[in-house]
């Protein structure tokens, strides 16, 4: 592609094009990153990115370069420079757009393959794909244009919406509903059973888990990652939230919409948790919390009891953010003080 | 079902009927949660419930209540509401009984598949199930009742007692041994080799992992849960022992009977974990490390040093549950006490 | 095999036999632990044990031991005992040739299962073994030797080199490139798509990932863990580098040769781990660090900036292990140092 057509496709999304130069119009052939970036290449800068990445624009191999407007100290790099460019409001975006440009998926319908077992009473809508080996239970939907990859078991009574793209060797358990254009990553787990066992004095008694979960439209879910069905009622992921990898959601949670949740976080039983909630890697919520709208916790927090909209939280129990950076850098000075203590305290006694 | 039929029911299970009130004698069709329960619902309210759950048995759309007894307060409710109600010594396992009279198991025996593959010399007991694309190896042994669902793959040499629930895309290496009643959910990895790799001057000399695994009669085993087998000797589960999802089991551990392991916890090889454990979500137990009978450790503690039984843990390292409250409700004051230091210092140095 | 034999072949190995004594010769059998070996077993005691597993030799079942040598309290033990011993350099190396003689593993090319279902233009070496229901997608290469178990799913586009050992249900994505004597454990997931969504006012826009995971020689991949790819380049994973069960890593990681990383690990995108690099259970490591090699991180630990070559560090965020020890010893007296203040500032302010 050359970069001429570049610039014009870009000019059509949601990156917000503000200046460019076509001098050289190299034929972009592939994307790299800054630093690795060679001839043929395009690469991007992100906004707000530090001195040592920004400066690496003045040697950067590529042969075009989307980088963020609005800032001087880029512009003053780039009037100075051969190769060609863009100016970007979001050049991160730009930079997403590109990829889909120059790398177009490679899904492809290729039908349903003669080893996949398809159970009675299953509809299937046009241009679905299922792949080898795959299992699809009874009574179960799958709308138009999704892809179902080999291996993967779908239990019975599942619906699963249009555009979905469901990984190898993923389960779908019964009673499960996907919307559409959800994304189930390589041996995800969706309406696994619950973990609730009341203790009794003849051992644990298992509360069955009769409820369902529900993912709604663009929620996608990591590798290897668990969401389970409650006892009664539903779990629920909302619209474009995003899962990583090898996240546990236990049994009625219910999430709002684009939250972004980091690999190994897990969500305990019944925890509710806001729109645009980011949770970062190892983070854990406990049983029933509510974290409001827009909470973000950086990795490792433990959230134990509920967390306002807004809020910025970290560590174990959760606290403010700013706070637990300041205890933190207390924290290795622990020896110090209880030094200063017992040498105040010798002083006062004597 | 009639609301009589339910008390009936229950009368004969494990959960205390001590009153009830058949007035309307409503049809049960579904359970739900006390705060979603709708007309023709069932619903339970928990005992020592807090006070805000309590008063819902006032609002509560539900049709029936299953309601802990010897509570006055809530007492003083039923003999005023309209609704019909049981009283339990426990109104929890009443609720499980419940749902496992309204939501009787779907399971049911289909068969062998005919696309699941069969090794040589294996024994199957009757009414075993064995779904699509499953593969079970030579010498592998299947005991009545046993439900091996979709694409679960079994090594050789297995033995597998009766009535085992073992679920999609689930894999259980050579040489395991699963007791009666166990359940296997999906993509759990059974008799996985241990992490063993001894240093040497020319990188990584494997220890061959040429033990096996045993899990006892109604051990359940979570989604994506790993349980590797030693290098010598066994690793076990004990008896009852439930495993929820992404939850690590080292070579070479061994647990007691009853224990609860909460999702995402880990267990380095060659733990000795009691009988009655509890290990809340995410908690990690060190290699070789002994945890008493009955020992509860909160979500996120560390156990590295051997706990005696019954002891209440929290934090990393573990220390007792209590101290650890008070610890890090002062971890939060950590900025304020290094201040008060300092000016006790600098008024001390005058 | 008699004792003799265990002999002969530990002198051809890599353990360094300083001494023995062939006076029984017994049949050994089987292989155990030293607190759990048997007549006919044999076992080892490990350098630098403890004093209580020492003593064990005195009153050891085991028909042979694998002693360390340099060490006078055993070898005053073994003067005086009846049972037959090989004093070695290293005797966990012995243990481990000795398991690889005893138990000569089974796995044999069992050739290509009839319900396989392999690709267009997929090449296959000499002795590869494919199991049933296994999936080999379109332009893959597997090298001779290499066993694939049933269930796995390999997509399209992927080069899988010699004497590879993938067991069943891993699922290894487009474009991902295994070297030779590689392991990739069940249910593990290869080249799955990195976890990148640039936020923006219409929601998440998905960052496509178009790289790709490479897996040195020698790699071994526990169960459930997941490898992401990155969105431009390469996911590296270092010769010789041993990943346990549970493990993320991110897309655009590249780690070192001859690094071990215990179950639960989690390594956010791009980081760049060193050679000899060894994580405990449950650590993360924040994106884009670096770690230095030989850098050892306690379990729980948290790294989220860089660490310098050759440092031990735990807690979260990282520091010295050393002074994170001291700093959570005083951590459990933070009740005191808080009342401590408050009575220095009492009587201070008088």
């Amino acid at each position: 592609m050359q970069f001429n057509e570049i610039v014009e496709k870009l000019k059509e999304g949601q990156s917000g094009v503000v200046d460019f130069k076509i001098k050289n119009n190299p034929a972009i052939l592939t994307a790299a990153s800054l630093e690795k970036a060679k001839e043929n290449d395009i690469t991007f800068l992100d906004t707000n990115s530090p001195l040592n990445l920004k400066n690496l624009i003045k040697t950067s191999e590529a042969s075009a370069l989307l980088l963020p407007a609005n800032d001087n100290y880029v512009y003053e790099i780039v009037k100075k420079i051969a190769v060609d460019w863009i100016l970007l409001k979001d050049p991160k975006i730009a930079f997403a757009e590109t990829l889909d440009f120059l790398y177009p998926s490679e899904i492809e319908s290729e039908g349903i393959h003669k080893s996949a077992v398809i159970g009675e009473n299953v509809k299937i809508g046009l241009g679905v794909s299922i792949g080898a080996n795959a299992c699809i239970g009874d009574n179960t939907e799958i709308g138009a244009g999704t892809i179902v990859h080999a291996g993967v078991v779908v239990y019975k009574n599942v619906r699963i919406g249009a555009k979905n793209l469901i990984h190898a060797n993923s389960v779908i358990h019964s009673g499960s509903t996907l919307g559409d254009e959800c994304v189930i990553n390589a041996n995800a787990v969706i309406g696994g059973e619950g973990f609730g066992f009341v203790p009794t004095s003849y051992g644990w008694k298992k509360m069955p888990q009769v409820g369902i979960v529900i993912l709604k439209n663009k929620v996608e879910v990591g590798s290897g990652s668990t969401i389970d069905r409650p006892s009664v009622g539903k779990t629920i992921i909302g619209e474009d939230t995003k899962i990583d990898n090898l996240v546990q959601i236990g049994h009625g949670v219910t999430t709002g919409k684009g939250c972004a949740m980091a690999a190994q976080v897990g969500i305990a039983g019944g925890a509710e948790i806001g729109d645009g909630v980011i949770l970062a890697g190892q983070v854990g919520v406990s049983n029933k919390v509510k974290v409001g709208d827009r909470v973000i916790a950086s990795s490792k927090t433990g959230i134990v009891s509920n967390i306002e909209a807004g809020k910025v939280v970290s560590g174990f129990p959760a606290i403010p953010n700013k706070l637990w950076l300041r205890c933190s850098a207390n924290f290795k000075k622990l020896p110090e003080m209880a030094k200063a203590i017992r040498q105040l305290d010798r002083r006062n006694s004597r």
